[in-house]
């Protein structure tokens, strides 16, 4: 079956993409057991083409299989499947963190090629737990789509935007729409912005433990309808870039999407010294400098902070995430200060963090695993309680990480000897 | 062992970061051949005490194991490993490509979570293919590391700056310093900026096929002694945020950062209406209300695309690239016009995509085979041939993505309905 | 008098700022009808206690005398004042505008020391005027002072902002508190922005026909007496700098501060070819790339127009308005596009227009005159309409001004010859 | 005459523009020795013509003369003119300035609407006189304009960036045909930046005490009539808005126009204890919460200030400078910490301070009586001297500005007493 596959993709009478349906018809006569085999096959079928193609075998990949199949339908999940990536994975923790939703010890998986990564993180929940652990709270949930419309005239579009700004009954009507076909979802806010007949429509949903960007879509597509049919408006877009998706973008500072989270520790002045060899006043200091003063000359707009990208990246990767949200995921505002105590009150805002315990990557293999290790796979009890919980968790290992860097470069060249050795095993 | 590892760990015995070393010793007595084992065994101590502290059994990763050790030492890699995380790996194209480095076609590999992602770049590369390939050229190469430095008064470090930026014989000894433990790197450039009594001395180097931060950051810090030693500099901090490193920031934009890389390809306006059932006009107008005029007012820096964070995250995972990159490697200004033949000029400019094919993450594993499989694992025959061709491959594929995308959100509604069908597989 | 009062000053017995009360005293024995003789004459002295420190003798400056003075009291105005600067004055128009409260034909006051300025605009002016006039609309009017507050912990900030966000009784509480010492203004939103134990409080005032920024910070002062008063904050400063006064900054463009403006003006396709010798094709692919793509890769955040800024400052100072709020009044985001009948539509968004017509520099000498000319000096009919027509007034003039530079520069080397030429007096 | 010229402009004879020329030529039989006297007499037509049309009396501007005229031609400055605007002038100071052009005390001239301004300024200045005077010095001159030019292909558009940037014989070619027309102005850089096809190449000059905008744009000019006869590149535009003029731009804080300038004072603790009532380091704090995180929170590019734009405004218009480029000039970013004695170390770097001392509004009327108070008239002895000695005071003014409106703002509600009292004049 393998070889007549390949065959007929050489000679270009099957397609890469309906290798599963074709195994499935031909091998396994579309006996829906055999759904999983069908496309173990055709990704093996698609790697053989490559391998010929290139003319290399690539072991690694074809041991490395995964299954996205759910019991419903025969192909899911991405198009021209060859096997998996892997990507190293080890864990954090425990941290300990009093949130709203993340309550007590958590080890957290991180996935990720860099040395130094998780032993800093260590280094930061070690002080975070010295500490009694880090506060951590969601203050806003809500995933956005911008769609742009076009009316006739500057006027028209003016009118439209106070209409849908008063709360009025247009804009009752639209979250009506919106949410006709959601079981789970609620609008909970549309603003507009306005350049001459255009106006973006920026629509906010909570979408409980999805990530939500595709209920968002769909939800604002239906309710533009409304606009587009009753009210003269042309549709230019559904998604006019204010959303903003996958781009740093300020309105997302502002606004928030997916979960603004925030969290905040009370480093003890004497557990700053004993960890990090510091005074914590050299922490506060050395944190304006570099993530406000050199941020600013940076030209950054929602960078101002050390590094948490890379515990953001690492929990995104190995919990399922959408990887390219890791750019507006990965924004930051950092706080470092002297309590009246003389201890080190640390903490960030985070505007952005956009995460799913459900749909997408999250719900096979490896990455619902790591879920399950946080205790936040699935739907949560509410929805929206795992996704908030798991947001809660990636923001407290991302501030015990830029806790330790700033630590760390507190001390003169220390960033230097300590990230090249580790990234070369010493 | 595993059970008396076990239990020393959990007595606070025996620390998670050393058990490689432990087992390498207690089991296998230090014998060089068994490192690979000892870390395997290390690995699944971990796993184990994960599971037995959060009462779950972790089937997926306990089988995916990644050998991250290379013939010189014990421990490698990143720590307190379990195992690795997997993401479905597809693949896009082939897509032809007529860059500098990257010349004929290429297989792409993509990692992704997200349904759709690999369609789409499929869809653009076939324009891109029937109308002749695309053009890719790395215009800039460099990675950069800004140090604080800290001068008695403004005006001492005014002095300091204007010794630097007049490129004499201060320059030539930082230049010398930088460069002498360095057999690939070469320095390129520095540039200062100054705040009062505070200096961003940024230096900026050509590391070959290496990423490049860990070699910038060392070399760096070697001419900072002769600012600290000589000039009466006090270091502040290795790295002032200037650099800028995974944040998205103008500096990269306008200095570049990484590599920074132009595409180009001249689609023919009967194969785009063909493929995409639009006329390029559209293309080209929603281009601009999209990308620029919502993105002007969406606050953001560096993200005047529709999405090229998708191709790049994918491929950056795939190819074992530095994931928390991935927030500057996402850059991207696009462009879209009529030839005077009525045909359509598509393209972007890259400012800062940041890639390796030698060190961190792409020297095992899948990663290495999916760097085989584009042509460009390892180092290039001249330093850094490899890194600007997965450059060049990057840029393509993420051109091909956005220009879909574009053409694909030309039609109203076309977007919400092919992401959402299928992303649930229908 | 004149001598003794110089003398006393010399002598340090006198200071500069209270001569205006001293010569009153002394002089004119406190009759309150020789305030502006008393004012006028401390000018004076000023003046000449500066020409002796000085050396020199200012003649311009002496006979340029501006009394500020009003019925209420001896010194008002600015301190230590020794006459008035002159900025010539011309004027361009009549611009036909089609405004909510602008509405016929208005001759525009503009002070300048460019030339080509109004040349230029009038230029802009009468294709609008042959095109049938400009919309304008003024789609949001408020000015904006966000104090900082802070809680003890992070938490409490977040719980406080939540209250206030929900509208509910705490929001009700600071409104009515912000309104009670005002007849006209009236709170019109609060918004919270938080980092950590810190909260940004903007409270946003309808300030009738004032620029509002006194206003705003005494009764957002007013308002956060609640807040430390029963809420446990401490006020860290009245003016945290998301307010934003008097900096480019993206939170006026999403929110808006004094009135976001939007113009339109449809220029018939022959009418820009007889005026302007260009295609309006070439104006709209001029203005993308320069007004859009040249802005993004310059790292803007609200400059994308061809240069507002010329128009605005000139109809800001000859009107009397804070001359530091031209920063933030000076945004825009332009827009080009052909109509379905091959026409060219034009206009732009101003997000934060700052000006009043009464208050600061408005009731008195040309200032007052030149708001007299626009038929908009002191309060309106209904507060605020006043303030409202002398923004979409500059609004207006302003798209006018950019369209006559895109335009221009649509010919090849036509601003250098143009310009040059002007402003040599050729 | 004016009779008649009125009679002829209404019947639409006449244009407003021409009657300078009209009146010399009819009343004055084109005598040279008439220019000043037909020019006045041509502002009091226009600015009757206007009465008449707007049917008011506008006695202060008839009153307010101002002779743009020089010795060389009959019309020069702007068009249209009928008088001046003024604008109330004080000053602030003396200021002890130790800078590299500016040395000794100044009288600052400030033309402002706004209360409070000028004594705010005082009571920096004072602290600052008393802490012994603050350093000043400009670490870069430069006067920047961008062209964008179109090569064929995306390629070709590189090969001239790599052409130019490599200061090789092209660049040499640029520089000398720049250039060629220039007495004074010296072509300082050229740097490209390319999306593209498009490439903007950015010209920097030294212009002397000229602003200099006119210039570079002429020698520009100049210049890219290499590439587009020789080098096959179609000019867009002369400015394509990377230059950046009049607009927030973060390529002037890396690169940046005008006049960079750093400035710095050490205020001795009991000193600002005495007159400000605060502690330092709550002056530290505060700057650190208000000018860097407020302002990062509101999305600025260039405004991590208090409030620089007061007194760069009030000069500016006090100068006659060009009050559009009020926009960039009020850039900074300010610094606050304490040195190693527990002092106050205080200043600011001003990116983009756009200043002449030749040309434009400087050459008559109070402009030049201001100028001259400072001593920096006319051109310097060696070309630029003047322009930078204005620039360091500028930024010395505007430093002792927001040094003071910090240490107001560290009292609770100070601002709001303080400012609002003063603007009544209580």
């Amino acid at each position: 079956m393998i070889g007549k596959a390949l065959e007929l993709i050489e000679k270009g009478k099957l397609r890469l993409r309906v290798v599963d349906q074709f195994i499935w018809e031909e091998e396994f006569g579309k006996r829906a057991a055999k759904w999983r085999e069908a496309v173990k096959m055709a990704d093996y079928v698609r790697l053989r083409y490559i391998e010929k193609k290139t003319g290399r075998h690539y072991e690694e990949i074809q041991k490395c299989r995964i299954d996205t199949a759910d019991a419903k339908k025969l192909t899911t999940g991405i198009e021209q499947k060859i096997g998996a990536a892997k990507i190293p994975l080890g864990f954090a923790g425990p941290v300990k963190i009093k949130g709203d939703h993340a309550k007590g010890e958590f080890f957290v998986p991180m996935a990720t090629n860099e040395a130094a990564l998780i032993a800093g993180a260590n280094r930061g929940i070690k002080a975070i737990n010295e500490s009694g652990g880090i506060t951590a709270t969601v203050i806003m949930s809500g995933m956005a789509r911008a769609p742009v419309l076009e009316a006739k005239y500057m006027k028209s579009a003016s009118r439209i935007c106070r209409l849908i700004e008063s709360k009025g009954k247009l804009y009752k009507e639209l979250k009506r729409e919106a949410e006709k076909d959601s079981k789970v979802s609620k609008l909970v806010d549309i603003k507009t912005y306005q350049i001459g007949n255009k106006i973006w429509v920026r629509f906010v949903f909570d979408t409980g433990d999805s990530m939500g960007m595709n209920s968002a879509t769909k939800y604002a597509a239906n309710a533009v309808r409304i606009l587009t049919e009753k009210h003269n408006l042309r549709l230019v877009t559904l998604s006019g870039n204010l959303c903003t998706d996958k781009k740093s973008a300020h309105v997302n500072v502002l606004e928030g999407r997916g979960k603004k989270v925030q969290t905040e520790v009370i480093i003890k002045r004497n557990i700053a010294k004993k960890l990090f060899k510091v005074d914590v006043e050299d922490i506060v200091k050395l944190h304006w400098i570099k993530n406000y003063q050199g941020s600013a000359l940076s030209g950054t707009i929602a960078g101002f902070n050390a590094n948490v990208a890379n515990a953001i990246a690492a929990v995104f990767i190995a919990t399922g995430q959408d990887a390219a949200q890791i750019v507006e995921s990965a924004s930051a505002f950092t706080y470092a200060e002297l309590t009246d105590k003389g201890d080190l009150r640390f903490g960030a805002s985070f505007p952005s963090i956009e995460v799913a315990t459900i749909g997408g990557g999250c719900g096979f293999g490896t990455a619902r695993e790591c879920l399950e290790m946080l205790g936040c796979f699935g739907p949560g009890k509410r929805p929206g309680d795992n996704a908030k919980k798991l947001a809660e968790i990636i923001a407290a290992v991302a501030t015990a990480q830029d806790l330790n860097l700033l630590a760390a470069q507190a001390h003169e060249y220390e960033l230097a000897d300590s990230h090249i050795k580790l990234a070369r095993g010493k």
